[in-house]
């Protein structure tokens, strides 16, 4: 009987290899919050939200000005930014409610990044106006922004280089920059910095995103190098010298428990180490770095909390939540892989195979397709993983079905209701029902 | 050189094949509309509608008591549910909310048609207070509502045969029943029924839902051949007689204008064929028929409206609207295909090929690539066709984005709003800002 044994990640017994991953909370304490709160929510671990922070800035300590630019589409919760702000972070916007989220939170000017694309006016201006550096997207933006609001003494252009993207000329292709909307091509970046000096910017900045949830320690030393050898010819080429180079995001996580995750410290190393041999050498060793990570940040920190109310026995097994797609969209889409555990049933055989569903009228509307978890009963709190970003961010209201609550689990173990529920009332916010004979 | 030329569905020019769609709105409307309302916004043709509710009606006129039980997660708006009444459907609903907004548009009782999953004890017990015919997903759902409610004198059941689903024995597999989390096997059923009929139910109906969004007129005929057969064999095997069967969802639209529309009368008469073939011989005549279509009703009776905004010109060209995914999600997660038309540029060559994309911060947030489209021209108003159904209703807030307002366009041409865009003030509802120390 295979065994799921807590506090190690990979378990090997009777030949098989298994893999787990250990929930950041108790069946008690889920228990406790739900008397409370009723499931489903997702909850987030402040400890590991600071503990990843200071990991990240710890890996790049060694150079100066280095700066997180949480990437905010993946969680944009305001009690999580103000963390993240007290760790030293700043956001990455690409919208104008996340520019005006960033401001409610007290961020101010540069700790605010904007890198968005096909940006309407009224986003551009606020960005402006809140001082926040803007990273331009594309070479017809700057004429865009010089009518608009003039252009800022601080600018950032995002580069995209085109081609496939590899870790090494024989390696896997981990991304097509050519077929993706961002960015300057080399010679519009080139003429875009020339053009940007002309009108009066001093400080410059550079931006790249090739790939999404890399697992490999070798993606941002890759990209950084790409980068930095860019930065030389620019300096050549245009006279600009530039300040800072934002390698954006795209460190991922590693969902499956018998997945090796990242070594952050390892990658900052590594992004030292094209640092020394090709920026340091040109005269280019006072450039500060930035990263956009959300997912590497926040998607470990949170788990998504449902309640075991239903069991179907047909062609399959099913477990029924209370949640659904409408609360993490990722397997529905994706088929991501989302690991779960059964709370308080840590220690039991594996040996029951179910599909766990949610309760959209969409058959992809399924957690889990054939797992293999220890016998579930109606009320088991299940947990669901690493749903700390792009879970509920990405939820919608699909079946008329609502948004869930969001909880901080508070590092002296006290929790916080951070967002409260939807309610039929929000879902209905939208209509005028006074209008027609429509019921009240 | 290709010309689009309004008024025909197949243009043939030069050798090559076009194929187009013509807007239910011109330009001129369009521009009359944005005046008032900014893009992007989905719009709704009231005639449109009208005149497929009334193909469906016609189609099935021949099965006394037929009805239409509109799918109200396809387009979740009371007052286009309004309409659909008024036209003489009831409602289809998955969830408390979308029960709530049948009630408050004023369907009553048997109005309403019931069939959820994972079904929550509140939603059980709201479709009860309600009156709503009940259809029950699952085997054990008939002891919960027993123990929630009683069972009503009126009761449904969902049944999935397993396996394939093919139109014919050597066709192609059009849905995988067995791989589908729905309803009753062949035992239960049989088995439910006799339990349902003890515990008092007096009035029998049964529901299957085995392929979506099918372009073939084969498709309801066939699943009816099969319920209808299983019907006879219900009362044989247990003495229950249906009064109604359910054909549910799964006659699609032609997304692709090259691609032939399904034909509702054709569809009408091969159900009829098996109507008179199998039930009416076992005395079975008597079965009123039900549909919960969604799609068929709506899509190709609404538009997504926006204006193209932003070009780019870097590996391919792009036009960037101001609408993204989260006003229209499929061609993001499906990468589905929905046409698009420059209006006011119907009689323009199709000679400039762009990526038509919006503004989220993921490169999937594409609504056409590499299309042959008429020159746009920033400004310019695009028509995306077919977003009727799981459009506004699939949309989400990721990045922050607001979901757009909903328009009418009435039989008599004029306009009117029937849902308000979202603000910064939603999104932000569910926040307690005041708590900490944010800005307000």
């Amino acid at each position: 009987m295979v065994q799921c044994v807590p506090g190690n990640k990979i378990i090997r017994k009777d030949n098989n290899i298994m893999a787990k991953k250990i929930p950041f909370i108790t069946k008690e304490k889920a228990e406790q919050i739900r008397a409370e709160i009723p499931t489903p929510f997702h909850i987030y671990d402040e400890k590991g939200i600071r503990a990843t922070a200071r990991a990240l800035n710890d890996a790049f300590a060694w150079n100066k000005g280095f700066k997180e630019y949480f990437a905010v589409k993946a969680t944009p919760n305001p009690f999580i930014m103000k963390i993240l702000m007290e760790e030293g972070c700043g956001f990455d916007c690409a919208s104008l409610t996340e520019l005006m989220l960033s401001d409610k939170v007290g961020a101010k000017g540069h700790d605010i990044m904007f890198s968005s694309n096909e940006t309407p006016d009224e986003d551009f201006k606020l960005a402006y106006k809140l001082g926040a550096i803007i990273n331009l997207d594309d070479f017809t933006h700057i004429d865009i922004l010089d009518k608009l609001t003039g252009i800022p003494e601080t600018i950032c252009c995002r580069y995209n280089p085109g081609g496939d993207f590899k870790t090494s000329e024989t390696g896997n292709v981990m991304g097509t920059p050519a077929d993706a909307k961002y960015g300057f091509t080399h010679d519009q970046l080139l003429e875009g910095y020339r053009i940007l000096k002309e009108k009066g910017a001093k400080v410059f900045g550079m931006h790249s995103f090739l790939a999404s949830n890399t697992l490999t320690n070798d993606y941002y030393p890759v990209l950084a190098s790409i980068l930095f050898k860019t930065a030389v010819e620019i300096k050549e080429k245009v006279g600009v010298e530039l300040s800072f180079i934002d390698l954006s995001g795209g460190v991922g996580i590693a969902y499956r428990p018998e997945q090796t995750e990242n070594d952050i410290k390892v990658i900052g190393e590594g992004v030292r180490k094209a640092y020394e041999e090709i920026l340091v050498p040109a005269g280019l060793g006072g450039v500060k770095l930035c990263t956009e990570l959300g997912r590497f940040m926040l998607a470990p920190n949170g788990m998504l909390i449902a309640t075991a109310i239903r069991e179907k026995h047909i062609y399959k097994e099913y477990i029924g939540l209370d949640a659904c797609a409408a609360n993490l969209m990722r397997p529905a889409i994706y088929d991501a892989y989302h690991h779960i555990t059964v709370l308080g049933k840590e220690n039991e055989p594996c040996d029951h195979e179910y599909d766990i569903v949610g309760g959209l009228c969409e058959n992809s509307d399924k957690f889990a397709h054939e797992r293999m978890l220890p016998k579930i009963d109606i009320g088991d709190i299940i947990a669901i993983h690493d749903t700390g970003a792009h879970g509920f961010s990405m939820g919608y209201n699909y079946n008329g079905k609502l948004r869930s609550a969001e909880v901080l689990l508070k590092e002296d173990g006290s929790f916080k209701l951070i967002r409260r529920a939807e309610t039929p009332q929000d879902l209905f916010a939208t209509f005028d029902f006074s209008e027609y004979s429509f019921r009240n």
